[in-house]
């Protein structure tokens, strides 16, 4: 199944050991070369892509813009189908899965898709049903499940044996059902009748027993179960605390339905993280560069209208102090230090704050002593900063009172920040909103807005 | 080795199985409120801290204020003090490794340092290295490995057998160690004399083969190897795309040295993406939520004292235009939406090239496509936003002059903010810097000295 991927024998040098294996920059810019020029030489990428892993292949489409992937598409190997477009991202799956339809027969693509592990097929089904034009046998037992939680994201190929089986009949039983059973086995699970999991045992551990031992005499009924209904990054979660390899995903009644192995977790925790990062700046666009253009536009433009509203709500403080400004027109010049140093400032809280949320390290019973310890650093450095901005504003404007008021401004709107910075994820977390998300906005608003009211106002107060 | 976390016979309801086991907020405040009362009621956390995984300690002490932690440590039972401060992360376990100096007999954290894996043995060790008034017997062969490379992150527990050796041969050999060797193993790897590499063969594929073949013949020459100064971020992205569980690690002339599993690689990832966002924060103080204050908030000023001098280069941009303010009051009060918006949008640009190059699905050659691409969604929003923000100017200052002029400027600002939110991260990591991590200052510098100089500059042709 696997291709080749480096050989031992051809390593003389470990130094000289390609890293990104596959796809090197070469031969990167060899398939561009290839496809730029059209139909004409189009069939010098099959050898290429022949000696390429699936998962090299399906980075070699995400590197593409979308008009030249479907030329590549049509020359994939049939075998390597299926593999390369589970490698894809999500967003990438489905415009691929378009194409596909149009290059190559159903009956070919359902073999394809058939010789994929549960978890992939089910995800390639899953994103088949929104094509409308495209009719395919549903698995219904494992698209029942959520994409988004444990059975979603479990195989249901596994081994489970009867707890009054020995060792060496288990090992007998592998041996003689290899083609039947799955590739990789890390876990034996141990059964009663009506499939209800009584225990386990990992596979490295069992080899290691006398073969006349019992599986209910060795087995461990300590190890972590989930049901099917967890959402996968709380299973995530557990696989990184415990550093578990895999685990069994039960249904009522306790029933094995299947397993989670850590291969998946990865998979999980990378999406989180990127999603993550994308939300956090208002892209909804998922994570294919070449998305058409209009849909990117689209999507990105809520997220910048709601940045309207906010930095309309800050102009808006600034236009009840134009009489302050009309007489003072340092003061304009001036404005847009305090307010960005203290969106800076904030945003070191509240991206420990979002952190220590993520990892519960912060919880709503410390989050005083956080906050705490926040306002001290942020009133120190706040201090200094103000030190050296009202020496250079005396400096320049040789105006003392000037100094004062940027020097005041600048501790307060630091406090201001440290506060929201901490207050912010953590009621958007009691909210059971995800601060990661949203935090960054109300920070700047709230950041821009005491900004520009306390340096403005202070000015109004002592210098008119 | 590993205490209970769930008993599978004590989950009657699949759905109330308890997330975030051990430690669970009513645990948590428990401990708070023992370690509240003082040394009087103490003792009454023993019981808790017994039965608790050391993961679940780790995340207990990782949740307390400073001052709390020391009371705490002297009670964790000694046979699970070294898991749980292998479970801390880097910062954490510093400070704690401190504590435990004063609180544990050198002998005593001698033995729970020697129960760990040596991966996690070596990073213990190499933290009491920076430890002076502590002296320890050193492993040399784990320390010379940089923490930062597959030798740092490798196991040297791993099961290496001669390719003569037959799978029953190989199996009772395990059966008989058991004691001496790893707790886990998922490959056995097959060498020549003098340790050099010849190939390896999964234990699930392994168990599946008659008896009496031999190892040579069944093992795999094409997995993946690592050399051991590979960086361990490359390690991780070789085991994401290739799906793999674990892999050799080799050094000169092809020797066996270690073995990286697919567990080590889930924290360095963890790690990594954390580190990532803290980074762009300019967060260098670790994950420590509850460090010392100073400590804080001297890794902290530099980031910010960046970010002034860059508030400053914004402000001096609007010092040259302070006739024009003088004149019209006006531009002081909408000059900072244009400039916002430019970073908002500027930002989601950036957030898709960083992401982009950090799965390596951007690279030099199609960089000129997605730079294409931003700037068409750059320009469509920035002229949907630029049509609100007249016809709103207009209607607020009776102005039409000035409507355009603050419509032109927007569209402008998004052009330049596409631009720079391509153009930049991608030459910083073409310079071998990381994008993640300076990108996003000079994305905002170029933003706001785009937005303020072009509705300044526009409005100083137009309007004056």
């Amino acid at each position: 199944m696997a291709k080749t991927v480096v050989k031992y024998e051809d390593i003389e040098d470990v130094n000289q050991f390609p890293i990104g294996q596959g796809l090197t920059n070469d031969i990167y810019a060899k398939c561009l070369s290839i496809l730029a020029e059209g139909d004409e030489k189009i069939d010098e990428i099959d050898p290429i892509l022949e000696a390429l892993h699936p998962a090299d292949i399906a980075d070699l489409i995400e590197r593409l813009p979308l008009n030249k992937r479907e030329n590549l598409l049509k020359h994939i190997p049939a075998e390597y189908l299926g593999e390369t477009i589970a490698h894809l991202h999500e967003e990438a799956q489905e415009a691929t899965l378009t194409s596909v339809i149009n290059t190559v027969t159903p009956e070919g693509f359902i073999q394809a898709v058939d010789s994929l592990e549960s978890d992939d097929r089910a995800n390639l089904l899953r994103a088949f049903e929104e094509l409308e034009d495209i009719k395919l046998k549903r698995e219904e037992s494992l698209l029942t499940y959520d994409r988004d939680t444990a059975g979603g994201i479990m195989q249901t190929e596994l081994v489970a044996v009867s707890g009054e089986w020995e060792v060496g009949e288990v090992l007998e039983y592998m041996r003689e059902n290899k083609e039947k059973l799955p590739e990789t086995i890390s876990r034996i699970f141990v059964v009663a009748h009506n499939n209800r999991l009584l225990g386990s045992i990992s596979l490295s551990r069992m080899v290691r027993k006398s073969l006349d031992q019992k599986m209910e005499d060795i087995m461990r009924t300590d190890s972590v179960v989930v049901p099917h209904d967890m959402p996968k990054e709380d299973v995530a979660h557990l696989f990184e605390k415990y550093d578990m390899y895999s685990c069994a995903v039960v249904g009522e009644g306790n029933k094995l339905i299947g397993k989670i192995t850590v291969d998946d977790i990865l998979d999980v925790i990378i999406e989180e993280q990127e999603a993550g990062v994308m939300r956090a700046a208002g892209l909804e666009e998922g994570q294919d560069l070449f998305a058409p253009i209009i849909f990117t536009t689209k999507k990105r433009f809520p997220w910048l209208f709601i940045n309207l509203l906010t930095a309309i709500l800050a102009s808006v403080v600034i236009g009840n102090f134009e009489a302050e400004i009309d007489q003072l027109v340092a003061l304009a010049v001036l404005m847009p230090i305090v307010a960005s140093m203290g969106g800076n400032a904030g945003t070191q809280s509240m991206t420990v704050a979002v952190r220590g949320l993520a990892t519960k390290q912060l919880t709503w019973q410390n989050a005083g002593y956080l906050l705490w310890k926040e306002l001290r650093v942020g009133g120190f450095n706040g201090l200094a900063l103000a030190l050296l901005l009202s020496v250079g504003t005396v400096l320049w404007y040789e105006n003392p009172t000037l100094g004062y008021v940027i020097g005041a401004a600048t501790i307060i709107n630091h406090l201001l920040a440290a506060f929201a910075g901490i207050v912010i994820p953590v009621l958007l977390e009691k909210m059971g909103k995800d601060p990661a998300v949203s935090a960054g906005v109300l920070l700047t608003t709230v950041t821009d807005v005491g900004g520009f009211f306390s340096f403005l106002g202070l000015a109004a107060l002592f210098l008119m």
